[in-house]
């Protein structure tokens, strides 16, 4: 049998199959290796200059790093430039300003993010934070995605070395919009945050959670689109990933270890995406964003990719999930 | 360089690489094979029994057929049932009755769409037809979907014998919703179809026109998302693709053939998924669907996938596109 389930905040519908109980697996493809890693401790040189780093010693472009920032060297946006709209008769552009940047997240030859330590993975969240920061004061940046691509499945380049990527937007992603729009309706009509809601309805049902700690509590989201996909909350509201602090970061450290360790773990490595759902850059509009402190929860999100979609994700923007979240979270849960 | 496109029917933006000129392409995946299809004639006895079938002759599930319809034999959504909406704590959803169903495009053994004949695609796109006529009766489906998966890498089946998949939905489509409402709001603020502007202005520029004949218009979309990615639309105003006549198919299965044979010589055979864009089914709820006729304009998309979706996707709604579309229509163009 299956059902179909709505996500309350962005409205889409998926259709979940809920006797299914056989995980869903594709023929792994391996990266393509080469011999010398470009993100590697040493090998400054053959990246482009950084951008950011946590460093414990050395000069730019040289070893002692913890965490670099680096432009990405096939930039899909560039920065520099004005932010120039215009008209092809009844179609809109915008020109391509932004920023694409690569986060290393190790300076050691690590694969799997959930071998780095909790203190590494602080480090990792603390360099999202501060290039937020940075790139949230250029008023032609409307977005920043952070996001981690694992195993070629998920669309990972063929660097194997942990990394995260980001993009900074001269556009709000109709994702997020649709996030945001969801999310001030609901406040605008029962005056409550809706992730707030979620949080408590999920810890209090209890079939789709997986875990909780002092400050974040993971489940597997009542519409997931996709086997095993996972939701990570703050538990007190915040509408911005940038204002968390030191107890936040060793808090989150500790979820985004545990529970890829488990993911791994469970479904054997598989090929997932990472994707930080923070606020847009309030500041070109101010005005426009200020019910956004109440009415907007940031989140992360991790997507397995344990399937290929068809012509009917593509056609409806609807999804089809063959093992349903309250399944994923039994098995996850006796495996932590 | 890049360019920020949007796409001015759902609002989502797609970055597009006007730079690059090397067709993307990834590693080919093969249909793994069986011995014996069940879709060739003859082996019937290891389908489900027929649903609806073109024949020149022959009983029900018996040789003689050109088209033949059948249930999935795993179906996502089951026909029978009432319709029930209900709630979850705060969650909705709605139990999953519908209909899944395969429509087997030829009795021999034909992999690849675009070898039918123009009258076999004809006889293709009547079963479509009919099964929309015959689905829209029933008011608890509230949309259609037809597609195609060509391919391992587009989502296909084990079965690599050309067929389309057909999905009736209790809900409409978020991609669907979005169409119709920026059709509807250009419509109330220009008074005219924005489709039928599109193939105006397309015809016009010629940059992304790949051909047309009296009744089609095959183009590249301004807002690609995909490299080749295609659009064919009626030249003349229709909302509902039930409503085409026998002119009306001929030269769409003519269209449907040059262009996917086109598609496959230029990019060696790629995965790729087609979908009919029909209107909803009007039956449930006529007094809302009152300006439909006016603003909607059915059309057919074809997506090749010739690179995997990353986080960047997923987190966003938007896509990156690292071939253009006009590069695409000149290539497709010269190759007719």
């Amino acid at each position: 049998m299956s059902e179909v389930r709505r996500d309350i905040i962005t409205d889409t519908w998926v259709i979940v199959d809920t006797e299914n109980d056989k995980i869903p697996k594709l023929p792994r493809i391996e990266y393509s290796r080469s011999d010398r890693c470009p993100f590697c401790v040493g090998n400054e040189a053959q990246t482009p200059s950084e951008v950011f780093a946590i460093r414990e010693q050395g000069p730019r472009d040289g070893p002692g790093w913890q965490v670099r920032v680096i432009p990405n060297i096939n930039p899909i946006l560039k920065a520099g430039g004005e932010l120039m709209k215009s008209g092809v008769g009844v179609y809109d552009k915008v020109s391509g300003v932004g920023a694409s940047e690569v986060i290393i997240e190790s300076p050691e030859h690590i694969v799997n993010f959930f071998e780095l330590s909790e203190e590494q993975i602080g480090l990792v969240l603390e360099a999202y934070r501060q290039r937020i920061l940075t790139l949230h004061r250029d008023q032609r940046i409307r977005y920043v995605l952070i996001f981690k691509n694992h195993r070629p499945q998920a669309g990972a380049s063929t660097i194997e070395h942990t990394h995260s990527d980001l993009i900074a937007l001269p556009a709000i992603p109709i994702r997020i919009k649709q996030k945001l729009s969801g999310a001030k309706e609901y406040y605008e009509f029962k005056e409550r945050c809706i992730f707030c809601d979620i949080i408590k309805q999920e810890i209090e049902m209890a079939d789709r959670l997986v875990f909780q700690n002092e400050r974040f509590v993971v489940i597997t989201p009542y519409a997931s689109r996709f086997p095993f996909e996972i939701l990570i909350l703050p538990k007190e509201h915040s509408h911005s990933f940038s204002l968390i602090d030191e107890g936040g970061i060793k808090d989150l450290a500790k979820s985004l270890k545990r529970i890829s360790k488990t993911l791994s773990d469970v479904v054997d490595d598989p090929p997932y995406n990472l994707i930080l759902n923070d606020c847009p850059n309030l500041f070109p509009r101010a005005d426009y964003w200020k019910t956004i402190k109440a009415d907007f929860h940031w989140h992360i999100e991790i997507t397995p990719r344990l399937h290929r979609t068809t012509g009917f994700e593509l056609g409806t923007g609807f999804y089809i999930n063959r093992y349903a979240p309250e399944r994923a979270a039994a098995v996850l849960r006796s495996n932590l």
